[in-house]
């Protein structure tokens, strides 16, 4: 059984000794280790994957690891085992480029994850969810049922266990609600190079503002719009030959790309936030 | 003798074919040629470098085409010969990566410019411009003095008859008079992926929102900071593991090269400014 | 009615003032047009896009292109007109990574082409076709019934009156008969940095020798296996860490995105190939 | 006092944990570590970082690791003290735009080395010395006197006791007794993505192949030419358009950021190698 264990507590003499002795004490192999240290506010962050022989049992180790290690330290940790297949909720509006994506690579076994559903505010993609065999919820958003919407989303994600959700170019405001149940684990993809063009129609202003190269950035969704902690980033060169409907397509390769490269390391549980920040265990 | 022209004027059938068949006309041979319209504004651009014989002189050949081309279209265009060598300042703080890159490209004959001197707010480089063996002067500048010091960098500049300068990474506001005297003809190198990170400590604000990339812009400057026309961009990937100074370290290679490239293409005539944006003719 | 010309013949004085006269005097206008000159060769290629209003018709605009233009330059040229759309069928194998990412660029409209079929050596992929509702062919491939199946391959194309063929990770060595039937109309994805690790097993042998990036090269096939000519190519940077499937998984990606540019270039018009390069007009 | 510990023995449990416990015991603090396994011959890799106080001195620091760390697990290992400056000599033939690019780096700091002497086959980079106030060595090459050239170069290498060389652009074979002399320590920069284009005029071959991307390789020497274990690469994209010269002209900047980053690695000691391949440990 391998187990991947994400911590994080305050920068002290002796913790990669006193974890990798523990590890070593129940017989665990260490496959993989990376650690990471912010200097500036003295927080040590560590990923650990191993391969445990299990003689006692998950608990056991679980509540071992807490009173030898994490009380210790005053660790913040979590442990994943490689049998646990989160249930991941695909989101999306009309655009169907990121959808297909991420379907074709499920289909073909590479995401460690189950796909429960697909829900969008239009019907358009419809047909593609039964192209994949996957459930199809439509629950259209306006101003005025804005409310009703997202009980009825809430709802949903709950009937079905969702552990994460993938906004694979969801076009509305995700709500209060909805990120406070799913903080740190719903990831957007948005349509630029962030901090740069943040808010609606990122193609035009890149456009109207002669960049050079124009980006994808996937992101994981907080209140503010468009603003939460940068999962992966890529660009791709522009030239003034290019106008707005050429950005949208040659960006649609880009934002496939980096959405699935972000789920990817959500997935593997590569990921651990702070502050506002990613730290990438890559 | 080859000869370079840039023109734009209003889209309007026939300007290729009058253009091209005008150089025919002359006994020149076409090398090369490139040509954008902007849709959205009706406005034709082109770029054609040409082989002339000259029996009649250079003269004569640019009265004519401003008869026969300019007049007929309504054509704003400029011709350059290949044996002007424009003068370039090279204007420097105390960072000196850039200052070297171009100064070893310089040498090594690679940049189709003459350096008549550096000019500086700090004394620091001028062991730099003994080394390369090019004036170098000492303008200081602060705020109660600013005036003093704008009028001191007018009178240089006008003295080595600079037909363009280069920011290589001088660290201080150019002021209305100078941009007025050199309109898209001041080249700088801002480090970031510009509009991300205008102003100030760039590399500190990339560090603070957690991008994954970095990036540096060289662009004409004009009166509003860091929103000139944009030339040319790059970037490199980072990660949570790079500190403030590892950027600025990294930052640097990217630097030299995006403004090595954006003096190329201007000193090449690549470049044609429309609006706030460049065509890049590459 | 938009045209495209593709034209190469040796280089001499006035041909683009000819052409573009020509265009002019058809009453077309020029949307755009690319020229390159092969200096070593002294060969004159250009493309050139124009909007008609075909008063007379596209024989005549035809023949009198050949008569007054194609005749006097000795030129080799072919015209195609926007509403013409090739039929491009697709060939594969088991990997279907590069057929979803097609297929479902197919069913957004992007690429300008009809697909009148998929075929393969294996009957894996047949339930994707099923999903998009194409065609599919299962055409067993063994040394022994070699030249039955390519019999067979070839009656299936002229049957759909097959225009190109997309070979979208099919790993069979396409036989002389059919290069000879689709001369520089047949594009192949080859997973490696050609001319690196040519043949099989690219991944195997890029890992073997330690390489610190991967690539993906799409080209023409010609009859010396992965020496044709080259349309595009990409790479991602890999590390001591990456192990052959991760290279395999990792290359995916590049392989689809490379596939999907040289498809959209060769659908574009925007190839040309002599010798045994293509000239590129982008 | 910061060390740096480089170690690979057979793969085994319990490694991690007896270092890491080594270190913590000595009260030394580990800034980071960076471990790999390769799986198929069942090597252990480890890079680590520690600040060490060193009430002992550093002679029984390292003879303690060796008692309790190195016979234990029959490691290989090395150890770098931050306070030990290698001295790194350049060897360069005609082109300077590594050798500037080296240099200036060298002047702002970057490297952590000293530089004790150019030595070239030409006498054509000697200004350039001067300017950096650094000895030159003119050790002319040919083949009849290959041997006393080598014989020269060993003696200079020893006088100046040269821990690595870097060759900027050094356009001879290096000889088996120079390589015998600095096993994995000679840093070559080849103007390819090896292992395309190994040997002589790569860029010729890049250009008649007619590739559109061209790399640069920084690789330790090994006796069998352009084939030694791969530091560094990178790439630029090309096109149609570029002439042989072009691709020398646009390979420079990929050449010495390519050169430069692979220096770096190695005075991080960041480097292992193993049979033909790096371990980067970044």
């Amino acid at each position: 059984m391998v187990v991947t264990l994400l911590m994080h507590c305050r920068d002290q003499p002796g913790i990669i000794s006193a974890v990798t002795g523990f590890i070593h004490g129940c017989k665990g192999n260490i496959i993989y280790l990376d650690q990471h240290v912010e200097p500036e506010i003295g927080i040590f962050f560590m990923w650990l994957e191993a391969q445990l022989s299990f003689e006692s049992g998950r608990e056991p180790f679980l509540s071992d690891f807490e009173s030898e290690i994490g009380k210790r330290f005053s660790m913040s940790w979590d442990a994943f085992f490689e049998d646990s297949l989160p249930n991941m909720a695909l989101f999306v509006s009309k655009y169907n480029h990121c959808l297909y994506d991420l379907l074709s690579r499920y289909e073909a076994g590479e995401l460690k994850a189950h796909i429960p559903f697909i829900l969008s505010n239009h019907p358009d993609c419809e047909p593609i969810a039964r192209q994949f065999d996957i459930p199809y919820y439509h629950v259209p958003f306006s101003k005025e049922h804005r409310k009703t919407a997202e009980a009825r989303q809430l709802e949903i994600l709950r009937d079905h266990k969702v552990d994460c959700i993938v906004l694979a170019r969801y076009m509305q405001i995700i709500g209060p609600d909805l990120i406070g149940a799913y903080p740190n684990r719903i990831i957007n993809i948005h349509h630029s190079f962030l901090p740069a063009f943040a808010g609606a129609k990122p193609y035009h202003a890149a456009f109207e503002r002669g960049v050079k190269i124009i980006g994808a950035t996937s992101h994981y969704v907080t209140e503010e719009l468009d603003a939460g902690p940068i999962i992966a980033q890529d660009v791709i060169p522009v030239s003034h030959s290019h106008r707005v409907a050429d950005l949208v397509e040659r960006g649609k390769d880009l934002e496939k790309i980096v959405l699935a490269r972000a789920v990817q390391l959500h997935l593997k549980r590569k990921t651990r936030v702070y502050g506002n920040k990613t730290i990438i265990f890559n």
